[in-house]
């Protein structure tokens, strides 16, 4: 049966998007995303410049068998490198045929999507919007608002992550700010490969 | 790879507990839940004056393979059948080694927990708390407020439900109204078996 685990509560703050009692915190600085965002010299700069917090994570880790779940809350900082919004680093699932829900608490962001054979997606999520990464789908999360953008999720404890191909050519699409609306963009990037 | 599925969104109404453009709602009145409360005479009693709504739940179901995940919201109404509080059937998931994870969005009410060998748990529930359900432990939510008690859940679609059980005996204790507050007893149905 594994490890077994005791049923247990925690207090999700819907405005804040702290999880109490977590065990496992994660802060992304820029310098965690060298070379994810297209404009390296608005990365360099804004690293020398005091390097940003872009977002956090809250997760409750459980064994990361197959039947537990994970509960994550993630709080991304308003804000862009060059044009580019703050976004998390995006992955595919290192067990691909895996799910994920995210449930929109505070702010405005998109969730990008894509698969390895080149679909994309991007939608919409505010509070209250319920989104469904079917397996096979890398996601990311953007903030477009000026706010923070703050999501709870819900994962498979076995599905793992698997940043490595997202971090080294991006999504199909960028999101940039033109004309102060969100804009896609194809990813130059992604082009080259 | 089994049944392909598109990413999608859907509208979580936090106050109402609808989950817009679920393909799966399910209605439970009284007369679904015949000999499951202490009380025969009151829920006959009940049933022929109306066959009060007790719950009412909102999936959005997708393949129910391992991997993917249900989406899921319940609206339990205030009230009592005898002097024990609305709650819903209860299950094991067929598959035991699945969890779930419930998030309180309104009202008042707890988390009934069991597991073969006997141990339980309650755990109050209220708007901001999530709950952890670990695989192999029963679960039944009720309502001990004076308001709709309501929900959201997420769970393995491969994990099934299991009412049998849980239908003939009941949990090992009842939550029950005395002097006007939620009381724990023991379920006198359950230390027959």
């Amino acid at each position: 049966m594994g490890d077994l685990v005791s049923p247990f509560t925690m207090r999700l703050d819907f405005q804040r998007g702290v999880l109490d009692s977590c065990n496992n915190v994660i802060q992304r600085r820029l310098s965690d995303m060298r070379g994810m965002y297209l404009d390296e010299e608005a990365t360099e700069k804004a690293i020398e410049g005091g390097d940003p917090l872009l977002y956090d994570v809250y997760q409750y880790d459980v064994p990361f068998e197959n039947g537990q779940l994970l509960v994550v809350t993630s709080v991304i900082q308003p804000g862009k490198v060059g044009d580019e919004y703050y976004m998390t680093k995006g992955h595919f699932h290192s067990k691909e045929e895996t799910a994920e829900v995210y449930v929109g608490l505070r702010g405005q962001g998109y969730l990008l999507l894509e698969t390895r054979g080149g679909e994309f997606k991007a939608l919409p999520v505010e509070p209250g919007t319920v989104a469904y990464i079917p397996p096979y789908w890398a996601h990311r999360m953007v903030n477009v608002g000026r706010e923070e953008f703050i999501f709870f999720g819900v994962y498979p404890a076995d599905a793992g992550h698997n940043y490595g191909d997202i971090e080294k050519r991006g999504f199909v699409k960028v999101l940039v700010e033109r004309d102060g609306r969100p804009t896609l963009l194809l990813n130059p990037r992604h082009e080259m490969r």
